[in-house]
């Protein structure tokens, strides 16, 4: 297979762009394609059939696009679809958030209680919870949902004493639970890093699912001598199905950098 | 035409409810069926061509359902498929939130300025203030999106620190504008009322989108000679096109009610 092919990522819209962020730092040399599934977000509403159909009508996308590895940045799709998507994957290689950050939770021996927020979706779904207990049996998780989190990140109030508040009030029972890591089971969350590192205190490692999935997919493009030695820029596409009002704002809030063009494919 | 048979009220997910209570209160002899395209919820992100075939579609579900009046509930269709609705409708009338709306905000001739709150989308559309401005072109209009009501409703947080710092914080560029009265432009804002009273002030009226489209469709009725005087409890339907996560609690909320049985249509 030949290095030099783009990276695949996908989310159901633009919260993965976190993760892209991070593959941009970790993985300064791979090209990547972006697909977000703007016209149908959010995921986490849907049903468990609507989000497979969907999740596998992506993963067909992107494998048309001739990608080396799969990059499930969404944590509905990673929580609910995570087995079709690799069955349509078939020898490509697929990496999700939810292992990646399950993974890091309990790299370090002495990791202590571990908490996970996310959307409502993710956290009833317990797909964090399940992952974690099948590396570490004994591992202690205490999930919370934190709904209003999304929300308040794409209205961009990450240092605002609202979102303040509301962590406050939303983490308050999982740091009853004297936990040693935080995981941040939803793309959006990287974004109010800073203002969570204040609210949990310098007590708890703040586990980010967007430079852990980085580091996963740098450790297994090397594994599989998959790794792009490309000199100069690499190549970014962004697909998404809508180009919806705030995209362009909301999308380089995320990514860190401008967007460029964005292509807009119509199902 | 039959008096007897149903009111059809739609909109894109649940907020709609609201305006079904303020019925129910209204005109407790009506029949309702209420339709929610819960499976493809939020149309604000969704373009004006795809926002305008969902609402042809659930027009045509409801003429179906032999409906004698049909209410649109839902402020992004009202802005966005008013004609395209009113064309599929054809003799059934058709009376919306934002025409209910405007009307009431210049019911009274002394009515100063008028704030109109909505979400992004409904703001974006400028729908309010243009309608407003064909009923009394001197009328000064101040609106403002105020993204984070609709998930601070659906999080059940109706009387919370954090929704009333929001509140004093979105208001504050509004209130500063002398207004004699604030519409509330979306269909999940009725929740919030006494927050948003205390947040306002005595000198300010609130105009709810809900209880003035029952105060017009009554009117309507009246005028049409379409009201029912059927004796014993009307029926009630809900059918929505998924049945998500918390539907029945926060459906329950905004009804102020029980929902009893609701259909799922498979689209």
């Amino acid at each position: 297979m030949n290095a030099d092919r783009p990276i695949g990522v996908f989310d159901s819209g633009v919260g993965g762009l976190t993760v892209v962020r991070a593959l941009m730092e970790r993985l300064p040399r791979e090209a990547i394609v972006y697909f977000g599934d703007t016209a149908r977000v959010p995921y986490g509403i849907k049903s468990v059939a609507t989000i497979e159909h969907f999740a596998a009508q992506i993963t067909d996308f992107l494998l048309g696009q001739n990608v080396k590895m799969l990059i499930v940045a969404c944590n509905t799709m990673a929580a609910v679809a995570g087995d079709v998507i690799r069955a349509h994957a078939g020898a490509i290689p697929v990496i999700d958030v939810i292992e990646a950050g399950a993974r890091a939770a309990v790299a370090n021996p002495d990791h202590g209680g571990i908490g996970v927020i996310g959307t409502p979706t993710t956290i009833n779904s317990n797909a964090y919870a399940r992952r974690i207990h099948e590396l570490d049996p004994s591992a202690r998780v205490h999930s919370q949902a934190c709904p209003l989190f999304v929300p308040l990140v794409e209205e961009g109030w990450l240092d605002h004493p609202v979102t303040r508040m509301t962590a406050q009030e939303y983490l308050r029972p999982v740091l009853a639970e004297d936990i040693g890591s935080l995981v941040l089971g939803c793309t959006h969350y990287p974004l109010l890093k800073p203002l969570l590192k204040d609210v949990i205190g310098p007590g708890v490692r703040l586990v980010d699912s967007a430079s852990t999935t980085a580091q996963l997919a740098a450790e297994s493009l090397q594994a599989m001598g998959l790794a792009s030695s490309r000199a100069g820029p690499p190549a970014y596409r962004y697909v998404v199905t809508d180009i919806p009002l705030r995209f362009q704002t909301i999308g380089e809030r995320f990514l860190g950098r401008s967007l460029g063009k964005v292509e807009r494919l119509d199902w």
